[in-house]
């Protein structure tokens, strides 16, 4: 029996712009089938939450321009249900939307925030993680976040140090600081110390502690919300209060608005298996590789002498290749990257290249 | 006035597979926009023949398979001009056929054969060096071939050696041999020599000669075109002639056949500018280079730190390059070729593993 308080928020408006032109700003990386299992990242998130929250009370955030995307991937989904932002403004008054949208169908409600695009696996874990934090955030004045045990000295990630263990809950500690993203040497002292934890973005906490804490942290935000109160949960009432005052809110994400400010933050430890798939490193680290050591999407590639490369290309097609080795190849159609895995960090840049020289069709 | 006896034929079948997959053998080199001037080689060589050949005097010879892009690209021509060799048996039996079809149209005709997939400059120039060339096989019982002035030790084309030159003809000697491909040194000493021409493959002689030389030295295929003289120029008992005996003949290329053997072989040397465009390195060399060093074809490309590569692309697509230099990038929709210049002899061996491991849908 599922208790029916608990609710699910699917953040899935990012455009995914760090795989381009694989993802792309029609189809971004939330909605690929990215590791090649008939299901996109978006259908495998909602896919695990399903045995955790009631479908009736799921709910999708997203740009208004992925609502047929969002339809034809989760077709279960109520309509009601994909909250459609009308402009871009980061996490933070994405999930104030939420938050205020939620508090008013359900007062008592609680809720998980996840994004869409992430790997996760050993979904048991994952489903008995939830459980467990849901019944803590539900029984304290709390806002969780989940922190994964590191495995390596990523460079890649947000970690949070840990503080004192809450008494009777030994996965949870309060939360002492949160840290961006570490040198490689700063990551080593971080994984050796034990004290820190990688930042998942999935977070938990009542309907009614989120609201006080954007109240407290960002009462600018919080009181245009508070406008709208009556209106929420009644369809066109609340889209015409969305569109007249959510394009106002400051972009901000929740991390640096609310969770880096507040004093009742909590972190649980979980063990289930976690990417943020956020590079194409990541990606290729995280798949299968073929014979040569190459990782495929989608295609079939015949190699010579080349590995370490990935190979990301729509629809089938035969990739032929010669003395190539650790780099991305995603072909998307109109567009066809070729750029060394070191590089990747430049593709933004190079986005930004071609909007400016061939015009906003590549974006 | 054109010499209304005058006849070309512009061998058309081949299947251009060094330059796969960008060449397909549903769509070879020949039919392909090679240059982006707006005109297939094919239909370039047609251009450059009009104004030495009457129209109603061209002749295509072709695969069956090939018939509809013939028609599409050369809408002038006769649909009776076009010769389908219901099988691939070299250029011998291609230009028999057409000697003996030519032949039995007009004994008196002298004719030209010319591959359909070269690249030609200087177009004034060979139109003097063509008539020249008519003029000299009309008077002397002669196989003539077209040398090119060598300009360089390459080590891509067959030579020919000259021996002493004829009277009365300034531009035209006698052969002394010909040579396959030399190595780099060898093609030096030719180069200083001054007694060695490029090979062009592009022949003339009158219908008479060549069908004496072809019972000289290849008495069996003389014999079986001989079977159907009454046939030819008829064209529902020509096709069923050629379709009963074309298959049988032996597959072999007119230098071994028969120039290479017959002893009234002459080399008229021109110098307009002449490519076989064999290679994707030919191509590179031949094509207009942008800023960075790159040959795009039908494409537009963002290049980071990449040069000396070749981008060939179907339809008009974006590549965004980082980190590549001397590479050959063909996309042909269904098939992606990246491989370095220097290894593109393996072309040959990648598409024959592309179909034994894919099938034959990639050719």
């Amino acid at each position: 029996m599922i208790n029916p308080h608990r609710y699910c928020v699917i953040m899935c408006g990012g455009i995914g712009s760090r795989f381009w032109p694989y993802s792309r700003s029609n189809r971004p990386k939330q909605f690929i089938d990215f590791l090649g299992t008939g299901r996109s990242l978006l259908q495998m998130t909602y896919d695990r939450i399903v045995p955790l929250v009631s479908p009736s009370n799921i709910l999708v955030v997203t740009n208004a321009e992925y609502a047929p995307l969002i339809k034809e991937q989760l077709p279960d989904l109520n309509e009601d249900h994909i909250l459609l932002e009308p402009a871009r403004r980061n996490t933070a008054p994405c999930i104030a939307w939420a938050a205020w949208h939620i508090a008013a169908i359900d007062p008592e409600a609680s809720m998980i925030v996840t994004p869409s695009d992430h790997l996760i696996t050993r979904e048991k874990i994952f489903i008995e993680s939830i459980e467990n934090g849901f019944e803590f955030v539900e029984n304290h004045d709390a806002l969780l976040t989940l922190g994964i045990t590191p495995t390596r000295p990523e460079t890649g990630y947000g970690y949070i140090q840990i503080s004192e263990p809450v008494e009777g809950c030994p996965s949870i500690n309060k939360v002492k600081t949160f840290t961006e993203k570490p040198n490689l040497e700063l990551a080593k002292v971080f994984l050796s110390s034990g004290e820190f934890l990688w930042n998942s973005g999935i977070f938990l906490w009542t309907a009614k502690a989120i609201k006080e804490a954007f109240h407290s942290h960002v009462s600018d935000m919080a009181r245009s919300f508070d406008k709208g109160v009556g209106l929420f949960g009644i369809p066109e009432k609340e889209t015409e209060f969305i569109s007249q005052n959510f394009p106002g809110c400051m972009s901000i994400s929740i991390d640096f608005a609310v969770m880096e400010k507040a004093s009742n933050v909590f972190v649980e430890r979980v063990d289930f298996g976690w990417n943020d798939l956020g590079t194409w490193s990541a990606l290729y680290d995280n798949s299968p590789r073929n014979r040569d050591g190459n990782v495929t999407q989608n295609c079939r590639v015949l190699s010579y002498n080349s590995s370490g490369n990935i190979f990301a290309v729509k629809d089938d097609k035969l990739i032929v290749v010669d003395g190539l080795k650790d780099y991305i190849v995603a072909d998307a159609g109109d567009v066809l990257l070729i750029c060394p895995k070191s590089e990747e960090q430049r593709i933004k840049q190079m986005v930004h290249d071609a909007n400016t020289h061939f015009g906003d069709k590549y974006l």
